[in-house]
């Protein structure tokens, strides 16, 4: 395994791969490796020739009064998960190296960003797309994976991929999850045991949404009324969203009638957490 | 010579035209090809193995009120000079081709883009930038070309290729100009014979201004009013703009003291007319 920590060396290694007719995946992360990122090198793996993990605590997608210094930075742990799920290299550039030509340029997606952390987070997706954009320039990888538990982050991604004409599929992996339904995530890392057990409060709703549709009801207002009414078992959530969007245009709708993204946002203690699932009225 | 109106059958011929090893280019066009074009390609033919030129009238980068519908848009013409100078493919897309999954994605510079042109186009650069960010996604090409005589243009497209780390060198051709110094431009044919003589003045302004600087004058505006007095002898003239900036940064600057771009906007008649000129003080 390589690790590079200049755009120019990951480049030439790059070139070398695909001289040798590899087809090439990109994993971008922010480190803090766990068994969510895990899935996705190993998906990649399976699918690619050669397989780069970009490590990149991007400061253009933090906003102001976030977690941006604090954002655990394990790098040795993160490069012996890379070496063994059998990456092929590791870019961990720093913030001179990405951003060092005083940076004037941002891809922006419009509409699908309002919404949900859009709207909590002003800039954040901004900062998402401009980083993967020059990510998948300086790696230009066939394929690009995400995870589906940053659902608004993955559908703006395949949307900007799909706008700007970029040569890369985009594929989601579905979210990992502790065995009570928590999703994986860095930031469970902010939380003590009782914060994580009331953290499971939140896929719980979820899946409360997922079986109200599944009994016929379908009147998004309902549902949400339900789904924050488990999440208020637990006093120490305070929610941030409860949401159910249409899971192509992310716009709010009154009736499950097509598929939905059903997304949660929390914070507990110091974290703020984000969860969601994909509810097809067709799929009972 | 091969003409192609889709995404993917360009996609297709230049990816065998690289597994030929063969360097590309691409020279992003509007058509209506005039001898500065002719300039870029021929250019292009000389650096590289397999040159494609796009010709896009691209409607995101007209502002309400412009030209987009009259644009000239003789296409046998373009494609029997592409053909002579030895082009080996034309992009044509249509509009539906090239926004066809409802855009919602833009490329956007900071700053560059706030005076000149940006500040009485608004939008225009947006659309610029965006475009110019699709195709070199969609030909992928090793050298794209481009005219000094769109001067900020070159500097935002420069700009946003070193930000986004896009694979590709930018390289600027120089202005062409009629013998009178009036620089080639598709909006020309808007002119009658009286207005093009007029439009002359326009260089002679420029050459004014690089005349000043040579002769020790670096107040910006001592040169900017002398070079409006000359513009104003023609009554048809209408400026825009006359600036002189700092030809990197494109902030107004009081003293002619580095390389500067000298720049010129007017209406006359139907046409909207721009050219510049970069002055060094040094280059004496």
């Amino acid at each position: 395994m390589e690790v590079a920590k200049t755009i120019a060396s990951v480049r030439e290694l790059v070139k070398a791969a695909r001289s040798r007719d590899q087809k090439i995946a990109l994993v971008p992360t922010m480190g803090a490796l766990h068994i969510g990122h895990i899935a996705l090198m190993e998906r990649a793996v399976k699918d690619c020739d050669y397989v780069v993990v970009s490590i990149f605590v991007n400061p253009t997608q933090f906003c102001p009064g976030e977690d941006l210094e604090k954002y655990p930075r394990p790098l040795d742990a993160d490069l012996e998960i890379c070496e063994q799920v059998g990456v092929d290299l590791v870019f961990t550039p720093t913030t001179e190296q990405m951003y060092g030509t005083a940076n004037l340029t941002w891809v922006t997606v419009e509409k699908l960003t309002e919404p949900l952390c859009g709207r909590l987070r002003p800039g954040h997706f901004r900062g998402v797309t401009t980083v993967c954009a020059k990510l998948f320039s300086i790696v230009q990888p066939d394929i690009a994976y995400f995870g589906q538990k940053d659902g608004q982050q993955a559908i703006v991604i395949k949307k900007m991929v799909a706008d700007l004409n970029m040569p890369l599929h985009v594929v989601v992996c579905p979210t990992v999850r502790e065995p009570d339904g928590l999703a994986v995530s860095s930031r469970n890392q902010y939380l003590t045991e009782q914060q994580k057990k009331d953290a499971a409060l939140i896929y719980k709703s979820l899946q409360n949404c997922k079986e109200m549709v599944e009994d016929g009801i379908t009147d998004t207002k309902s549902i949400i009324a339900q789904m924050r009414e488990i999440l208020s078992q637990a006093p120490a959530i305070k929610i941030e969203y409860v949401s159910i969007l249409d899971a192509e245009t992310l716009q709010e709708i009154g009736s499950v009638d097509r598929l939905v993204l059903a997304a949660v946002a929390v914070r507990i203690g110091q974290a703020r957490l984000i969860d969601n699932i994909l509810v097809d009225v067709g799929e009972q």
